[in-house]
């Protein structure tokens, strides 16, 4: 069974909205393993909608489409589907007597435009809308002489009226009017930090290449890369069998660089290791600027192992708050191993941590010295009287090279963490 | 000229990332009058791929297609319009040149997966991506002995890569290739802070009613609102008088709740008065975590006013290195405007800074006490001998409350900058 979304919309055409239906169907199609291999937006226009309809009925089993239900002259879409079928609209009475009960009960007078909704193509399931009025509608075409059937499902824009109606009434009808098997579609999702798109995938690539009902996605975020595990089967304990084989195969593959999964964030991984090993931690940022200890105290709980930071943006700072030598500032230069290393061994002193964090670079645009180009970072770590320090040269603009260097001195923590 | 805008990206169509970038060249291209009747997103497959390349020649001038360029094996956006049109890929010197130097700073070795970026279609208009490394690629066909004319732009599909290379380079590139008039559309967009949509909206309502070719739309952020006002007209003088005496009116009741305009930033609007006046900063945060020093490094040149920070996350930091009486703390607590003010007024002592900032409160989810709820939050200013307070009840969850303190705070150091 291939599905295909559809929405109306000619906000969502100029960029006023975000299609956030197109995804929330998607994700719950793919929950119940059914392929979605296209999303498609057109404008409240009936020729247009009519020829969507055509194109996604001649390459899908199901057709989903969103908004145009409602009562104003640009709600189109019953009328566009009844065009593509040509099929008489008529009026449902059940309909009719619930919007004009709800109308009554709100306050409203009925009229010709909200009564327009209460009309339906011949034949079709009608779904109530319990937050809105506008109903839902399911229509079955035969081609073929009946050996090929497709299922056309209209549903209302707003996410309030949609969601509850897709979910309890139209996915349910569905699966029982198309027969759906209800296959088991697990995924999981392995988050993988210190290695580029282009070092992981080469490490994975005949997993890459596997086919359904097993498959492996990669995907780049900006200073990490995702691996996506999706498996699809007559039961749930055969699909999270599956998804749990290939994910062991690819932690004994990537080892470390796997920091977690599914909805773990480095963030909170550290701050979970941080809990368990009873480690208090500190931070001296320079090119960072704050966004180290911000990301760090984004997860809940932080402040049982973060104490605070220095934020040393000014020579002065580090020198006069950091103990950082004036000679060794002017010899080896602000952005230096050694000067990285004292930030994190002071801060540690002065907040009294067992880990000192010093981070020092060149966020650009400008900054740049000779043999100091823009995105060049030291970040070390204090532990103890044991110091180190990694030297790393970021692509990207200003805000990417400070998250690139925050995420790299979470992930260089929490590689100091584990054996 | 009609548009039409393809994603490529199996992880849009399982619902796993809200596709942003349909959105983006929507409103880009709406700002620029360009209509676009259709947005699809298809999955990384190349006969799919192949197949939407077509329908959309079949009913669009300008096919946009986002994603789908990177290293790895399901990146096959280029192959299928290579398909699509029937030409070779060639592999682009200058891209092979500049890749190769780029994976050389960053320390990456040049590999057959990186060097598959390098190629594209025979006469193609080829993008340097400055972020990332696929480069963006426009290619022309030609249809009924050259009388019909169609253009296909392919783009990367992370966002931050994107977005520069069509604003600065792909759109100027189509609008001269495909003479697209561009003198009637102009977009200004008024940037309003400390209002919420709520309360800006009764004030511009008359103005929000207006219809083409002049009109206003209103847009909520996280911890500001939008004001865009554009206008269409026959020549860019008559748009730009259009559209500044609609801004001049907005100003004239908005006042100094706007604090900037199109690309600026609350960040770089603070910045440039910081300079103008000749003022140092220094900030003691505690609940943003380090997200306003952040914030306020985001903007090239801050080093010029902004010396740095103490993240007082602990009690602790509090007491001993800004000077918080013991005693305040256990009567006031650490979450009150007495503590906060002697944050501001210890950290511009210590940094000595012309501005202290102190911000205290309480982020979420656990730590609310009686009378002091989640989201209460404290922002104090040390100007001189002279200190303030405001106190702040932001909704929202531990990000939110963060990044509504961290503007709030740089909105109060904006409006203690004007007269």
């Amino acid at each position: 069974m291939i599905a295909e979304i559809i929405c109306s919309g000619t906000e969502i055409l100029l960029g006023s909205i975000l299609n956030t239906n197109a995804r929330y169907l998607s994700q719950r199609l793919a929950e119940h393993a059914i392929d979605v291999h296209y999303q498609t937006t057109v404008g409240d226009n009936i020729g247009r909608l009519a020829q969507s309809f055509e194109i996604a009925a001649g390459r899908s089993d199901i057709v989903i489409c969103c908004g145009g239900l409602g009562p104003t002259e640009d709600d189109v879409t019953v009328r566009a589907l009844a065009q593509f079928l040509q099929v008489p609209l008529i009026l449902h009475e059940p309909t009719f007597k619930a919007v004009s009960q709800k109308m009554k009960r709100w306050g409203f007078q009925m009229n010709r435009l909200v009564a327009k909704q209460c009309y339906v193509p011949h034949n079709a399931v009608v779904f109530e809308n319990t937050v809105g009025t506008a109903p839902g509608i399911l229509c079955e075409a035969r081609y073929e002489n009946g050996a090929l059937r497709k299922w056309f499902l209209l549903l209302p824009g707003p996410p309030r009226e949609m969601e509850p109606m897709f979910i309890e009434k139209a996915l349910p009808a569905l699966f029982k009017k198309a027969q759906i098997l209800r296959a088991s579609f697990k995924v999981r999702t392995l988050r993988v930090a210190g290695l580029t798109e282009a070092q992981v995938a080469p490490k994975v690539n005949d997993l890459l290449k596997l086919k359904p009902p097993l498959t492996v996605g990669i995907y780049a975020k900006l200073a990490e890369v995702e691996l996506k595990v999706m498996a699809k089967s007559g039961s749930a304990s055969q699909s999270a069998a599956m998804v749990r084989r290939t994910e062991n195969e690819i932690r004994r593959r990537l080892g470390k660089n796997i920091y977690g999964a599914d909805d773990q964030t480095l963030s909170s991984v550290v701050g979970k290791l941080l809990k368990e090993k009873k480690k208090t931690l500190s931070a001296a940022e320079s090119c960072t600027g704050g966004l180290f200890s911000s990301v760090l105290t984004d997860t809940p709980g932080s402040s049982d192992y973060f104490l605070g930071s220095v934020i040393a943006y000014d020579n002065w700072v580090k020198t006069r708050l950091l103990g950082v030598d004036d000679l060794l500032l002017r010899k080896k230069g602000a952005v230096s191993a050694e000067v990285a290393q004292k930030m994190a061994q002071s801060i540690r002193l002065l907040f009294r941590t067992d880990i000192g964090i010093g981070i020092t670079g060149i966020a650009g645009p400008s900054g740049a010295l000779s043999k100091k180009p823009v995105g060049l970072v030291y970040i070390a770590l204090a532990l103890g009287n044991r110091s180190f320090c990694k030297r790393c040269l970021f692509p990207g603009d200003r805000p990417d090279i400070k998250s690139r260097a925050a995420t790299e001195a979470l992930d260089l923590l929490r590689l100091s963490l584990i054996p």
